[in-house]
């Protein structure tokens, strides 16, 4: 395979290109006996006693496929080892779905697996499964990934939010808004200005450290698409509960806050995927706070709010003094944004 | 959701018509318990001790999305409960990620995501967790599925076609190169028979009853894209043997024969979604053979040839007294055959 060499349907055939795509490309890149075996499924064999399973999926189809701060392979790995951490699962195996277009350069495709590889690295899973297809040119654009994932919780130590209740504080894990914001501008050709980058990270050590830290933790959930408001909204609803936040307290850096209203977008509303947010008892809320602020990954948490009883809803206390009701996004403020 | 409504980019926005769609449409299809408790990934309680876990993924792109024996809901269960099969694994949940086109109408949607269902019943398994993403007109083709599922293998049973050796007999569990055949008569317009229909079906109970029959199996895979002959070459030279198969003995449809010679195709490289593969010891081969056909999709079930020592390769002999080598397709026979 040449550096100018792009995908052909014949990748996607099940031949002898998809075997060289695999055997020269992909296996370098994920390299481990499980894969390596190269049967119909991986097979896992040694499974934790004592210990519940999570299972996630999540399909990714960002435009652009590369943006400061990241890729699609960066975010593919990501997106669902943050799934399996917000439930309290420790990620162990990711299964890689591609779905190309034909004429993706295959340079790009190297790109993209090299940092699903290095995202995998650092999340601590490995890559035990997958599968490739190929569309013809205008049935795609360039690369769709899909990766399931599963992890382990310690029986007894599942986290859902279900169990978000009055008394809660809220917290943040860092600045709301920077993937998403960085997504438009790149698609917008808005300039970028030096800090803005995309946050998309794996999260399974922050969160970790936060279950480690001895508080009890209600809730954790990352604000992916719909932004910060649609979390908050989706849980106050479920749970038959008022959520009270701060404007002044949510951290947003000042070059998304500035696109924003450039754009006239609500910051709160826009894509993370580098951040969660937590629950926790209000009393334990300073030791949660310290615990994220150790970590690189949560250098700037925030206790942001609070959990009230009251008729199910989402109150701003803006910096004015005012007081607005945070909605969930309606439409579809930016397509493909993972 | 009218009858006449139609997939916007705003179903996949993660907001309301998001959950709209997911509460209308989803749920009610695959509704149970682990699905329906919303987390970011699904939890499971009740794991069977002293097992391995399989764990398998596979995104499906065939075009038309509907065709005769099924549509691409039924081959994205089929397919990999079939990949988990393969390894001696009894399915048990699937995810599904679904990345639709702007456009697409909802009642097509409905229809296969129905079709999900009733193919997760047969195959006694559970959708447990999901995704969806919508991207806009022209970057997709109407529906695209990921499916990953995972499976329960009893430790020591894990079945692999590393065990594949000389003194075994081939057998496949019915006619091949429907489900190929069946996909490019739809696209060509070629006018079908009556009989010509895709074989895709959820294949576990099958490989239970080859298994329970008592033979030592030492080797199944379903011939899927690049069909029997790309199954066979896969195996002959990972295992480095040589393989002899009798032209006479492997079924295939006349429906299925006449149309691959009408357009020049080999009708051992097109993909089945209903077939597979088995690989005993010769002298058990007849209680392998008279199990698989003692099962409803097994009643076409043959013994095709044997394993033998020499050069890796697959011979094939045929009805008038010769033998060529089979190869493995190289270019693209079919694009988006699943």
């Amino acid at each position: 395979m040449d550096r100018d060499d792009t995908i052909l349907l014949a990748h996607g055939g099940g031949g002898s290109l998809t075997q060289e795509l695999i055997e020269k490309l992909l296996l370098p890149a994920f390299g481990n006996d499980v894969l390596l075996a190269l049967d119909d499924s991986a097979c896992l064999t040694d499974l934790p006693s004592d210990h519940e399973l999570a299972f996630t999926t999540d399909s990714y189809v960002v435009s652009p496929y590369r943006f400061p701060g990241g890729d699609i392979g960066r975010l593919a790995v990501s997106g669902t080892v943050n799934d399996l951490a917000m439930v309290g699962a420790t990620p162990a195996q990711l299964s890689c779905g591609l779905i190309l277009e034909e004429g993706l350069p295959i340079a790009d495709l190297k790109a993209i697996v090299q940092s699903m590889a290095e995202t995998a690295q650092e999340a601590h899973v490995t890559i035990v499964t997958g599968d490739t297809k190929v569309v013809p040119k205008g049935n795609g654009d360039g690369i769709y990934i899909n990766t399931s994932g599963i992890g382990w919780i310690p029986r007894g130590r599942r986290i859902s939010v279900h169990s978000v209740q009055p008394g809660d504080a809220i917290l943040v894990t860092g600045t709301m808004g920077d993937h998403g914001t960085t997504i438009l501008a790149c698609r917008e050709n808005l300039g970028l200005t030096s800090d803005l980058r995309s946050d998309v990270a794996p999260l399974a050590g922050l969160a970790t450290a936060l279950q480690e830290s001895g508080v009890e933790v209600h809730g954790m959930r990352d604000p992916t698409r719909g932004g910060l408001a649609q979390t908050l909204c989706e849980i106050a609803a479920r749970q038959s509960v008022r959520m009270d936040i701060s404007q002044d307290d949510i951290p947003v850096r000042p070059s998304v806050e500035a696109i924003c209203d450039l754009l006239g977008l609500d910051t709160l509303q826009v894509a993370n995927e580098g951040k969660f947010v937590a629950f926790v008892p209000k009393e334990q809320a300073e030791i949660a706070w310290t615990a994220l602020r150790k970590h690189p990954l949560g250098l700037d948490a925030a206790i942001i709010g609070e959990v009230n009883a009251g008729r199910p809803s989402v109150v701003l206390h803006t910096s004015t003094g005012g007081a607005r009701l945070v909605e969930p996004p309606t439409g579809e403020l930016l397509p493909r944004i993972c």
